[in-house]
């Protein structure tokens, strides 16, 4: 039984016609108040649903509720227009579906969470107990095409931890087997990406291993490079950002060694969601 | 002249009609061989849309683009279903709009870039000349209604610098004026809201003000507290993660200090988009 039946009502404007149906969308009550409509549930037939939505809210409304959320995927997208005639707005939209949410309470202010608002990307200084840095060319970017060497870099993806980001990106790049040791700084920027903003994190990693595979979908080349040739490019004296993430880089092979975050996971034994701290250790 | 007119055609199923013009959608071309829509320029009729936006794929297609973009409001969400049908999938949503994505080329893999995937939090280690710390209780969250003191926290907005997060919240919520010294540590977690994860910045701000105004709608108290009081707190023994990151913002005042990352503002003279670099300096 997918929704819940209550009453019987007619809609606008349908006083000849036969009486019809209102249903109460199936729905699961939140924590904060709200209500979260079970999209698998919702009628198909698009009068129904406009009808059946309209009298929820209603309903609703009078019992207090707050905030109503909508998630609608691909093969529902025709109710998209349909709730928004109703007041819904988007909230967040992933590549299989969108969530509308409205609110309900005139009185209370909203309460509804922001969107994510940030990208985060990370970057690995690699070095060899040769003295030699992992550098790559890139096929796009700000550098494509050209003859500078770089750090490997990325993004981090959803759900991944960042130092595990840091680490499977320079296997994916190079071949590249290497631990974190710690971040050492990071960088926030703003309308990177649709209006959104970056952090990019710039780790320390220790190789494991020293065979290099290039990925040549990305990459137009990699190899191990000597630091000193590496640092005297020229790039680097126009880019005060990438000269001061490299500076810092190389101050954790100086004595007194420069000292960045280390990770700690502090989900052992607590029970609770998996966290990791950075901090100087 | 909102569209480029081309030619005549006649939709499909519509023989005995009259001949019907179909329109290229007005677009430009992005960076990356995609074309992006121009939505205010769409047509509101839905049947030339629907049309329009065939004929323009087609085009595009056979010109090699890539990525097309559209970017709809909610004054044109009738617009989403259609563009659906015709393959396109949900990239982001704002509360006023939603972005679609389609990808052409069926021989390159897609380069369309990933949404934001973290929320940005901020945390602040306020401690005045008494050795007393701003401490608040929250009306809602994971410690309402409770007799807990805890330090103020919030989330950095969209396009927001992290330390001015920081000094923005102290302010909301306790009308104290501080100014940013250093992050002290950061902790990464997933899934916190909608499958996306969050990173929490523990930021140590020196108060440049002692008198306390508390935000009602969202605390029941604030107040200085002596730090003593204020770690002896039973439910930071329970608390691993909350108990390190307030062992970490202590440490930052014994000797030898804790060093977390100052900020640099790496913008200045450089002529390039803000951005600010976290480091120990």
């Amino acid at each position: 039984m997918a929704m819940l039946m209550e009453g019987i009502a007619a809609p606008a404007g349908a006083n000849n016609r036969e009486a019809e149906t209102v249903l109460i969308l199936k729905a699961t009550e939140d924590k904060f108040g709200g209500m979260i409509i079970d999209s698998p549930s919702l009628p198909r037939d698009t009068s129904v649903f406009l009808h059946s939505l309209q009298h929820s809210l209603v309903k609703w409304k009078a019992q207090g509720k707050r905030g109503v959320w909508l998630k609608l995927p691909l093969n529902q997208s025709e109710l998209v227009h349909l709730a928004i005639q109703e007041g819904f707005k988007y909230h967040h939209a992933e590549s299989t579906y969108v969530m509308l949410v409205i609110w309900l309470a005139d009185d209370v202010p909203s309460t509804i969470p922001a969107n994510a608002s940030h990208q985060v990307g990370v970057g690995a200084f690699v070095l060899n107990s040769k003295g030699e840095i992992l550098a790559v060319q890139e096929k796009s970017g700000v550098f494509q095409g050209g003859s500078i060497w770089k750090m490997p870099t990325g993004s981090v993806n959803q759900g991944e931890d960042i130092f595990a980001g840091a680490i499977r990106e320079v296997k994916e790049e190079t071949g590249i087997d290497t631990e974190f040791v710690q971040v050492v700084g990071f960088r926030q920027a703003h309308k990177v990406a649709f209006e959104k903003s970056d952090i990019f994190f710039l780790c320390v990693l220790r190789p494991l291993t020293s065979g290099i595979t290039v990925q040549d979908t990305e990459l137009t080349a990699a190899k191990w490079m000597p630091l000193a040739e590496f640092s005297a490019q020229d790039y680097l004296k126009q880019r005060k950002m990438l000269k001061k993430m490299l500076d810092v880089c190389i101050a954790t092979t100086e004595e007194p060694a420069y000292q960045g975050f280390k990770m700690e996971d502090m989900q052992a034994g607590t029970g609770r969601r998996p966290q990791n701290f950075y901090y100087n250790a």
